[in-house]
């Protein structure tokens, strides 16, 4: 079994591009006032995927217990019929581990330290770790696919995957 | 001009069923245990009605400059075209001013207090006020519809009607 360890990167819409979008406040941001000029509507920072197979968009509530820094990294999943979106709204930072789409390969994996201010949403079909709220119990909001069809894939990493923060 | 007063109520899934879904933790919820027991998904709390006129699901941010009370309620706004959703990610309350779909009265409005554990989506058609957080410069994620056709239809409000939080 080999060892492999993950460089933990901050959260950037550049780095996190192979992957999903970032919702964020961004001066690339297409941006125009509402409300009176009371609000700064950034606009359409990423599309729900989600029609393949008959699907249809729906908001759903995960609550997750905490994960603490190293993480093994012993299973990953993707959902091949729709993108799905976290929005954490418990103030904590969390964890993505997350791999192209296509096959699968675990020595190819990136981590990234998100900022509760910064929502993700993955491409269909992008490998991805399962939630990794870090501090507390955390709640995320999600969009993502709902109807028929299978749409969820996991795979088992045969190394010992290790992401740390300090390397 | 008239004065009314709008009681402030706190945000509840069976209060503002007549408005649209409060997305939260709650015991009614469809829950089951996913990611090997650690996240509990409350599944499709509410579901994301975009697809008139052939829009689409979009992801955006709002920055709203803060509110405080007393609210002065002057003009009111609805999408005919498809729901919205306000997930608040700052962690500051808001408030919530609506109205039943379909022909605008200004004497049946409700007011809710939500917290910031609480997101919401508008049905299709709810009047409601543009968003009013509390306490600071607030953003929200915002899932609504991408496309064209004329989705915002306005109403302004004849009389002094006022959102107060002792009355």
């Amino acid at each position: 079994m080999t060892h492999i360890d993950i460089k933990l990167e901050p959260l950037t819409r550049e780095a996190f591009k192979p992957f999903g979008d970032v919702i964020e406040l961004n001066e690339s941001n297409d941006m125009f006032p509402i409300n009176f000029g009371l609000t700064e509507r950034h606009h359409a920072l990423s599309r729900v995927d989600v029609a393949d197979g008959g699907g249809e968009p729906i908001i759903s509530l995960f609550e997750n217990q905490p994960a603490s820094l190293p993480i093994r990294v012993k299973v990953m999943e993707r959902h091949p019929l729709g993108s799905q979106a976290f929005i954490a709204i418990s103030g904590n930072p969390y964890v993505i581990v997350v791999g192209e789409a296509g096959d699968f390969d675990h020595t190819k994996l990136h981590a990234f330290l998100a900022q509760s201010s910064q929502a993700i949403n993955y491409y269909k079909g992008t490998w991805h770790h399962y939630c990794l709220g870090l501090n507390a119990v955390n709640q995320f909001v999600v969009v993502d696919r709902g109807g028929t069809g299978d749409n969820c894939d996991e795979s088992e990493i045969p190394d010992d995957v290790v992401i740390t923060v300090n390397h």
